[in-house]
C-alpha cells in the first residue's frame, strides 16, 4: 500500500470495524467508509457507525440500504427468530446468509469507482469461528474473484482484501485499538440493544465483548442493561 | 440438478434473463426469480421483469432495492454520463462496477435460505466481451467463493452457477428462447427506453438485439422509437 492511497473500509459500528478503520488510518490511507443498512434489527448500529467514522476519521462515509430481510434465515434480520442468550454449537442463528459476500461486493463496486485497490473488513476467525464468511479461505476466495470481476482487474490491477483482525483474540483487538486511540464507548456490539442503544449484556456478542475487555485489562465503557 | 429442486434465477427484464428463466423452468426446476432495483436509469426494466416472470412462471419473485448509483462510475447509474450510440472499444461506460458480483451475492444469500444449490444468471461473453463479469473465469471464481462463503458450503454442499447463454450468439439465444415459447415482446433490452418503455434503437444493447433477431430469422417484436 502506498501512503495516501484510497481504501474502502467496511464500518458496521461495532468494536471490530472501529479498530479496523483506525488501523487503515494509521497506515496513512485515505479511508472511504462504507456501511450497509441491511434490514437488521439493530439499526442503532448505524448511529454507532456514524459516530465511529466521525471520531476516527474518513474522507467520506456512505451508507447503502438494502433489505436482506427479504431472504430471512437469520436472527439478525428475521424478528421471528430469537437471539440466543446461551452458548450454541456450530454455526449460530445470528449468521446472516452470505452477508460478508454481499458487503465485500459493494465495497468492491465502490473501490473500482474510486480507483482503490485496498478493501478492509473487520472479520475475525477466533471469536466467530462458527461463521464461514469470517475465515481466511473466504477472504482469499473473494480476493481471487475481485481480480476477474472488475475492469480494473482485467486491466492488470490486483486487489487486496485486508482482514487485519482475522487471527486476533478480542483482547488483542481491544489492546490494539486502545493504543490507536479508539473510543469503544461509541461502538455497539450487542445483537439486541434497546432503543437507547444500551447493550443487553446477555447475547453472544455482548458476552464476547465483556470477556474481551476483562482479558485485555482495559475498562469496559459499555452501558449494559444487564 | 434433481427435478423440482429449487433454483434462484436472476431476472432483469431483458432478453437474456427471460431466456435463462425459460431454460431453468424447462429443466424442471422450481424457480425463485430475483430482480435487483439498483438505481438504474431504466426502471422500466423492472416492469419488464414482472411481466417476464408472470409469463414464463416462477414460484416466487423478489425485488431487492439498493442504490448502486451511490458509487457512480457508469452510464447506467449516473445520469451525467451519456449512453453511447456508436460502437466503442474496450470496456464500455455502460459497465456497472462489480454489478454481477453484487447480483450473484444476493442470489447466493437467497439460495442459502431456500436450501437451493443452483443459481442461474443470463450473462453472455459473446456480445458482452467487454464486460469482465460476463466471462467464464468470473463465473468459476464466484462458484469457488460460494462454497467457502456459506454455511451450506462448509457443511459440504456444492453450489452451481449456471450461465447457459455464456457461449451463445444473440441469434442462438433468440432461437432457443423462441423454441421454449418466450414472448420477447415483453422484454426490454434498451439502455435508455422512453417512459412508455419504447426502445431507442440506437444504443449498443438495441443494436445487438436488432441484429440478433435479423440473424435468427425471427420477427423482432420490439417497439423502437428510431
Amino acid at each position: 500500500m502506498r501512503p495516501q492511497a484510497p481504501a474502502v473500509v467496511l464500518v458496521s459500528g461495532g468494536l471490530d470495524s472501529a479498530t479496523t478503520l483506525a488501523i487503515a488510518r494509521d497506515a496513512g490511507l485515505r479511508c472511504f467508509a462504507l456501511s450497509v443498512a441491511y434490514g437488521q434489527r439493530h439499526e442503532v448500529e448505524l448511529d454507532a457507525a456514524r459516530r465511529v467514522v466521525a471520531a476516527v476519521g474518513a474522507e467520506q462515509h456512505r451508507i447503502v440500504s438494502m433489505d436482506l430481510s427479504a431472504f430471512g434465515g437469520s436472527a439478525l434480520t428475521d424478528p421471528t427468530i430469537a437471539v440466543p442468550e446461551t452458548e450454541t454449537e456450530g454455526i449460530p442463528v445470528t449468521y446472516v446468509p452470505a452477508r460478508n459476500t454481499v458487503f465485500l461486493s459493494l465495497a468492491l463496486a465502490w473501490a473500482e469507482t474510486l480507483d482503490a485497490r485496498d478493501i478492509f473488513i473487520g472479520v475475525n476467525a477466533v471469536d466467530y469461528s462458527g461463521y464461514p464468511d469470517c475465515r481466511p479461505a473466504f477472504i482469499e476466495a473473494f480476493r481471487a474473484l475481485a481480480d476477474v470481476a472488475t475492469r480494473a482487474g482485467t486491466e492488470g490491477a490486483r486487489f487486496k482484501i485486508h482482514a487485519p483482525l482475522i487471527e486476533l483474540t478480542k483482547a488483542e483487538i481491544i489492546i490494539r485499538g486502545t493504543a490507536l486511540g479508539v473510543d469503544y464507548g461509541q461502538t455497539v456490539s450487542c445483537y439486541q440493544p434497546d432503543r437507547a442503544g444500551r447493550a443487553c449484556g446477555r447475547c453472544e456478542s455482548c458476552r464476547i465483548r465483556r470477556a474481551g475487555f476483562a482479558a485485555a485489562g482495559v475498562p469496559d465503557p459499555t452501558s449494559y442493561a444487564d
